[in-house]
């Protein structure tokens, strides 16, 4: 090694030229951020196409190409406070991936900022919930009901996540739309009824309004967990276990953006790059601007 | 080789151990069954893109990601009697194939039972026509008339197979519907007007279900078969021939799951697995859940 | 080399054998032609993923597999008198290649032929533009405003083509359809208001009949220039930026079949078959065949 | 359903007509076979790539475009007496799975004939281990050493199969050629010099034929165990870890035919279809072949 | 249509800017050519992977990546006077194509110049062995013995070539290299002998230089066919039907140097594009390169 | 926001649970390391397949599956000092980005630390050149010469950059090994000579390891720069332009493990992660552990 008093110098200069990747428009540090995104890439429970462990890092290259104004809602994201934290290290533990959510979503929640969490598997997304404050309401975005007690004898797998959240939540605090695909043990669930499952079906009859503006009507706040495979694989080919008949892209961007004023966080899941022909991952990260754009654009306006 | 008698026992334990592959919800024997399911592996008359042949396979393996229970039917497809008979052994001679299916359909029309056959390519349904019962009526989902007398001189070529059923049923018994193909030769055909070719941009036009009304009303039973290039590409894209501005995916549901009360079989055919991202796979199994589930619920509800 | 006496009779007997790769309904030279398919094999200005100088070859090659009869309109596209000039030279210069474009464009519609132009990239069809007649309006269909003043120092980038446009034809004269992506650079620009973009969502909200109106209702003839890219993806999936939320393949077809009548021109770009599954090839080439088919079926019935 | 009697003469009618798939040579029953090939579809421990579980399926549908007839040796494979049992039930249980094949294999061993276990992950080997009688040298290809005492808390993970079976045979029993990728933690365990690792850069430098020598001239019988990743990417492309530096098909098939005189079984595992070519499959089915042929052919020759 | 005065200037001068698509180096006309290029784009007898009748299209898309100047022989290969026909029409009649190629041969070889056919299938290359002069041998590359009497009814099926071209030409006239897969029936024809099949294990033992040798030192010319199976899959991946343990390219491009001077043509064939990675067409566009640079290397060095 | 308080504490925990994503390696500052890695995502001059930008991030996602333990060197890669500084900032200006690396290895070099360049394309190398020592002799692997004088009027483009090589470092300082493609204009260039081009099929000939004792044995240094074009595709089948008859990557492995010693850099470049299988990024990664363990072995050893 050189002289170490230069490579001071240079060490700092070259911290100018080049920068580890984070998503374009996070130009904050934690501390000074609203809004915190961070990756959680595990994929150690689904059964069929795997790979959403990939998933972040591949929002964030697409990102790269999408622009920073809002275009919809004449809206620039820099003017944002966002933050990118990177990836939490890899595990294929899923109670201790489960756990590390945790920890880092109450430190988020506690200081006030928004979390934007990017699976991995929605597994990752009983870690939040855990610290949903009670006025909270949880919306999911699914093709499956995701309502098994425990999935080969693994109580977190991917499959379980909303039975897991209404032990956590209760009752009458969880709609997840999209459902297209319910085992028969789940249905036979007694606590099935406990959740609200809006299918995909209903939204094809009555049109996804009716079903946001029951949403938004309820008093408190909401949380928003997006697995993308609710969404029609037309639009989002890239996941694990594409399931025909879903939602389009665009009546889950109305349910984004007419609720992220009363969001405590976000997170999108479900995502597997390996099974992508570039539109998913647009597709997510256009997502993630709507959530923040839409919900700036509503602060400013009535704050 | 060991002793024969400790094989004998191990060859039935080995049995339970493994199995060939089926479709997932197929455990009955065809005598025990009401639906049958095969396969035919047949593509040789096509032009363009190939690789329906391996369609019944590729079927199989998607069909193991789908729930046994239809959550909109709220039924367990385990409770309906469907067998899976396997694949017909290849051919490439396709007036042997046609009668192959010919004398199958033939058994199983005639012991009652409802064949769901697995092409292949659409020259196949040939077979299946020629023993369809006077009071059947048959519906066909394509983007092409199939009119041809002949194509590449061959009579049973996947381009001619409306005008070889229309030869076989007469006038009048033919709805296609999601139309958008049709050859010049095909159009000036003097039989054309005795097939009820629906285009694509008619269902778009008027919705689907006033033409479903149209065939339900008729008297007598229907036989249905799904070129899935009728569906358009975005939601089916593995096909032959991929023609814009079709039938989505969710049309041709209705039409399967509207119909299937009074259907004697169906089919599903021009899949070609190599061009497909997952997506045309899972539909195609899925069409044929909601066709079994579909019809046994009016048959649970009306019997 | 044999005798020369025989090889010459020989050439001409083998011209009958052999053909050059042309779209396949063009069957006239282009002075007996009243439609000339051209195509510009240029991408060198894109910045994200490229491949929009092999659309040409491919849109040839997927052409292969239409029917020359367009059933909707009951119109044999053999009938028209199209002519296919090949492909320009490939060069890496884009003043030149506009300056090419430009040049030949000038030429055909001199002779008061149609230019239907196969990009390459948008940026060529500023060559064209420079030869719009005063009463020509242009209609653009794109997901971006492509209103960049300049691009990477290149006033050419094809990200500057409608700010380019503007400035040869004056305001008031372009209306850009399926716009969602602008920077905040180009909203602030003074002069986004000269021209008129109307956001996909708007479309989707009072549907695309209404904007096609107000086109149509304006005196004088049109120009279609049609970046792949404002489609939906799930359409087209095989463009440089896929862009959700865009127009579906068949409002695009509307635009398209109810502005031919009155057009003097077209072109298709920013497809990049190296990222196709055959469904975007395809629908370029019906897009050409829906073009011809309905301005010729207008003249028939009026002139 | 119809007559009961008819149904039962057309089932076995149709038994004629329709089969569930078999590897194409496998033409008898598991009494009545000396080779008994079947698949352990089973992938739940590796990290980084996988699909495994679908190599049953796909070297069974790549088998069929090979011919019976084994060129090099000149044997008819249709005289071997082969049989397929189909694969086992997919499980994500490691332990149970592993289990299953030591059960399997037992009565395979036991019967006195030749296993050919189709992987799946390399995890899976360790049940025949258990039941490798005294006189058996185990023989592995792989690019890894698999020598991690567990890996995520999993003793049967893929990376601890050469531990595993060293702890089940003892020292100087197993050499595992094709070695280029090894842990630290693995290089340090005071066992493995118990195992005779043979790089892949010694056989590049020294020839596979030396290598093969040594193991031949050994007392007793073999074992071999082909992890997929042991033979070079450039000939095996789909796998779960690619390792440069591998060795070449031809190496590995010298191995191969070498000591199948020798061999009590064989298994084919870590080949992942979703990340291939068409080329590891057709190669996974060639080893099967050339194993059996030159089996068949030494004891043809010396029986 | 404008003025048809003006219209022929502009013709003219379009016909400077404007090109159809052809081999990159073919400047030539027929008549004043020495090496006649030409595509046959048929695949209607291969059973498994299809596309080769795209082979044409695809070379010449590659060819345009290679630099004019062949390196090796430091030849400038627009210095060779080469033309490019094009393609023939397409049709699904092996009769008639094979046809087509024999009058087309016909012509080529008795104007003294050299074809290099563009298959397409094997089948084709019958066409050209009908017109072989006495003198000439037959060189071979392929995987498989292509020795079949006939294949699902049909004797010009691409598997049964050799047999074909034995008939033609005669015992003792023909050498296949490269050979890896016959089958029984073929193998137990009694011509088989009359063929001398040098297997690719043949090669890889004792060197490909030998083989060339015995071809070389034979009075009279050759004529040379490349099936690209003949090459290992790790080079050649886009062929129907993959076959490990092939020549290596660089074997191939021996037997091609080393033998051009003494053939009166050359053709390669069953190239599937939908296939490869790219690494296929530009080792078929390179292998055509060799041919003419070494052939008239040595034309210029001995004549 | 919260407590700022709290938050900054927030913010410490959460550095230690995230990150952003670097070569696994790569564990040390800048300031404490030897190796200085860094990737520059420009890909704006080449003409064929592009994508190379993509490459820094694509080695990163392989890498995480290398062990840090290299086996062949049996070395602890986390006991060498390596750093990795992230990516330059993107741009289309060749000339910014080749100054950039300039001014970023002139401080590396005076720092006295060995730059490891992940590319982008070849272009790109000769920021570095501008600042080699004198006794540094530069080894480039390439299948081209890159010896034009400009290219599309760019001095700078990837086909010149051998031939600004030569300009800066003066004849008899260059080895060019893999050479196969050459333009008559490069060959014909006076200045051809004095670069020492050794052709792939002299590799071929003569074996690798004589032409590295030429290299070994000069006096000074070398600076190695691998385009991965001049690797076989069969190994490196995703760059821009695949060249058939290359080096093995065996070959290649040997001159940088042979020459690492006295190396004072090396970059590696023309990789694009868009058509790889995935065995190009893990051969890039594995060049980087092979280039660090030799040379790290060898100070080891000597120092
Ligand atoms: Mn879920
Ligand atoms: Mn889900
Ligand atoms: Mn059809
Ligand atoms: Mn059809
Ligand atoms: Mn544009
Ligand atoms: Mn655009
Ligand atoms: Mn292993
Ligand atoms: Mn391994
Ligand atoms: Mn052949
Ligand atoms: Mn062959
Ligand atoms: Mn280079
Ligand atoms: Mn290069």
């Amino acid at each position: 090694m050189g002289d170490h008093g230069d490579a001071k110098d240079h060490a700092s200069e070259l911290k100018d030229i080049f920068s580890l990747k984070k998503i374009a428009d996070a130009k904050y540090s934690y501390e000074d951020s609203d809004y915190v995104i961070f990756g959680v890439p595990f994929d150690n429970t689904s059964s069929y196409r795997r790979g959403s462990k990939y998933a972040p890092d591949s929002i964030r290259s697409a990102y790269v190409n999408l622009e920073s104004f809002e275009f919809s809602y004449r809206f620039d994201l820099l003017r944002a406070r966002i933050s990118d934290l990177g990836d939490m290290e890899e595990s294929e533990d899923v109670e201790y991936v489960v756990d590390q959510v945790d920890r880092v979503t109450k430190m988020v929640f506690s200081d006030g900022k928004i979390p934007i969490m990017l699976g991995g598997e929605h597994s990752i997304t009983v870690g939040a919930v855990r610290n949903f404050p009670e006025d909270v309401h949880m919306v999911i975005v699914d093709a499956h009901s995701d309502f098994r007690d425990s999935y080969m004898g693994n109580k977190l797998n991917h499959a379980c996540v909303t039975k897991r959240a209404l032990e956590i939540l209760g009752p009458n605090r969880i709609t997840s739309i999209g459902t297209r695909s319910v085992s028969l043990e789940e249905y036979q669930d007694p606590d099935f009824e406990k959740v609200e499952f809006i299918p995909s079906f209903s939204v094809r009859e009555y049109g996804i309004e009716r079903f946001i503006n029951d949403i938004e009507r309820r008093p408190g706040r909401v949380y928003i967990s997006i697995d993308m495979d609710g969404i029609d694989p037309a639009y989002a080919p890239a996941v694990g276990t594409p399931e025909p008949f879903g939602l389009t892209d665009y009546e889950v961007r109305r349910l984004v953006e007419r609720l992220s004023y009363k969001a405590i966080g976000m997170d999108i899941n479900e995502f597997s790059p390996l099974y992508d022909n570039g539109n998913t991952s647009m597709l997510a990260g256009k997502l993630i601007q709507v959530f923040i754009a839409s919900r700036e654009k509503y602060r400013i306006e009535h704050i």
